[in-house]
């Protein structure tokens, strides 16, 4: 199992906790979704989440420019409320930073987090400001969403088609090329964005919750292979996913030489590499239809379907099939 | 002016923000006050509040005892919904942590903050768990107030009394005991529980709101002449502080020889010391009668009143005036 799921497990079983799907009070949705759901009343329902961004763990002073820092910290936090289908609103900012910092670094950061802000419509309601040796980040974000309509990971059926957003593996790419230390090279800089300043599919993601299309939805943060896993395990519930429609970055045959040490194919990077924050859902096959009007249609691919059992099967290009074993990212796992 | 103050002026103009007390959509209030409080059209307004607890910056890992450090955590971030008068309901964690110390460290963290949410009726709605160098705790709280009935800071009105609850630098003196090795001596272990266990005025709090007695409220946590200079600023007010009124901490004799090196006196700390977690609000004249009822009222003193003009000033016991300049707790400070 997932070394950083296992510890959610033993934080829920530890304190007095509200897990996902089990309804309580004004409580709609609680811990192991992406997001927790709160029920105040009225026609709208908010999703509320918490993320953080830790130097020398999810990037590095030395190499990551601070505006991404900035950017990606928000995007990152608010991609949980995009998963259920809410609409991104509010953040606190939690903040802690040396003071040596506070100058030009903050200056930048602060320019980047604007930027996700303003280009998601969200605004900054609160938080802590604290001083410390290294920076540490911790966002909360509230979104809403209409009333019972937020999409969670447990709603998969078996014959659900299974679809992804946009091209997996860029956000890895990206991340190989600061590794390899080529990110400064003007030539390579495209394929860095997506690892710097990733998009999310807000309008997509409300669509989906607004219109009922999806069964289930989640975020891909930690690679496909994990997050998939984690949708079948909440919905209890396979899947069947075919190689050759996994659509992927494509690594240019200049790149492909000095990433050899990475070891990495554009199949692998789509299927474990994390931080894409695309969306990964499940639609009724009777409703697949009208997935033709959804924002941004074109930039959604079917990569297999949900199956009975509990197994997650991926089929090679040679119609070999074999388990596909979560690979993603997991910060306690030994990587 | 307050070097955390300054920083937070910096982040709310660099963003796309809601200051407090200005009313926006479902805000009622932002950045600025303890909490911010939402407004989902409902009879009931929301607060929300996120406080980072970081070793090295708030705690030491040789000193502190894990169970400690998780019960503060949430209990510190629980005192700014208290402080607005909302009774606290739900939280987030975001816990980073070594992978050292997963095992022991963490059921003892874990024992504490569930102590802490059981004794405030709190539960665990959601979170982030990473690896990391050294602990870094994030916690969110979510909190109700009947609506429009948020106490803020900036009600205070000349001619109001000053009150706080507890006697203050109790808190203060635990911390003393810990940075001077005392704090395994058995004979000084109540002394130390303000320190490691603060208790917060919830009842109190909720009191307050509910029944419109007080015209502002927050909570002491960086120290009365920090705070109380914080509520004159968001009121536009001034205030007179009677130093022999104020309630302070009692030194025992035995002690007073140990902590010379520190150099505070019971009056000092009472002034200056931060991490009470007590309440400090005013009351108009007119009230005043009303608040015999108060829970826990035998706990109040009234330490002065608010002033037109926007000076602070400390009476002493001989009569002499003296500006009360703000020098509690400070993480940008040059303590």
């Amino acid at each position: 199992m997932h070394k950083e799921d296992q510890l959610v497990s033993r934080i829920t079983r530890a304190l007095p906790s509200v897990s996902a799907h089990h309804h309580f009070q004004s409580l709609r949705v609680g811990i192991g979704d992406d997001a927790a759901i709160l029920s105040p009343g009225g026609p709208t329902d908010w999703a509320l989440s918490t993320d953080a961004f830790l130097e020398g763990v999810h990037f590095l002073a030395t190499v990551h420019p601070p505006d991404s820092v900035g950017y990606k910290s928000l995007v990152r936090a608010a991609s949980d409320l995009v998963a259920m289908g809410a609409t991104p609103r509010d953040f606190l900012l939690t903040l802690a930073i040396p003071a040596s910092q506070t100058g030009t670094w903050l200056r930048h950061f602060l320019a980047g987090m604007a930027q996700a802000a303003r280009s998601l419509g969200m605004r900054l309601i609160g938080g802590d400001t604290t001083k410390s040796g290294s920076v540490s980040i911790s966002v909360t974000v509230l979104g809403e969403v209409p009333r019972g309509h937020a999409l969670t990971r447990c709603g998969a059926r078996p014959g659900d088609l299974i679809y992804v957003t946009g091209k997996l593996g860029r956000a890895q790419l990206g991340l190989e090329l600061v590794l390899n230390k080529l990110s400064r090279r003007p030539q390579f800089q495209n394929l860095l964005r997506p690892h710097l300043y990733p998009q999310l599919r807000a309008r997509l993601g409300e669509w989906l919750a607004r219109n009922r299309i999806a069964s289930a939805m989640m975020d891909v943060s930690d690679g496909l292979s994990t997050d998939l896993g984690r949708l079948c395990v909440a919905s209890k519930v396979g899947a069947r996913i075919e190689a050759a429609r996994v659509p992927r970055v494509a690594i240019p045959a200049t790149l492909s030489r000095a990433l050899k040490k990475s070891k990495q194919s554009s199949i692998e990077m789509a299927l474990h590499g994390g931080d894409d924050y695309g969306l990964l859902f499940t639609v009724p096959p009777r409703r697949v239809n009208r997935l033709r009007r959804a924002p941004g249609f074109s930039d959604l691919t079917a990569i297999g379907e949900i199956t009975r059992g509990r197994r997650i099967i991926l089929v090679g290009v040679d119609g070999s099939e074999s388990p596909l074993k979560p690979k993603g990212w997991d910060s306690f796992g030994q990587k």
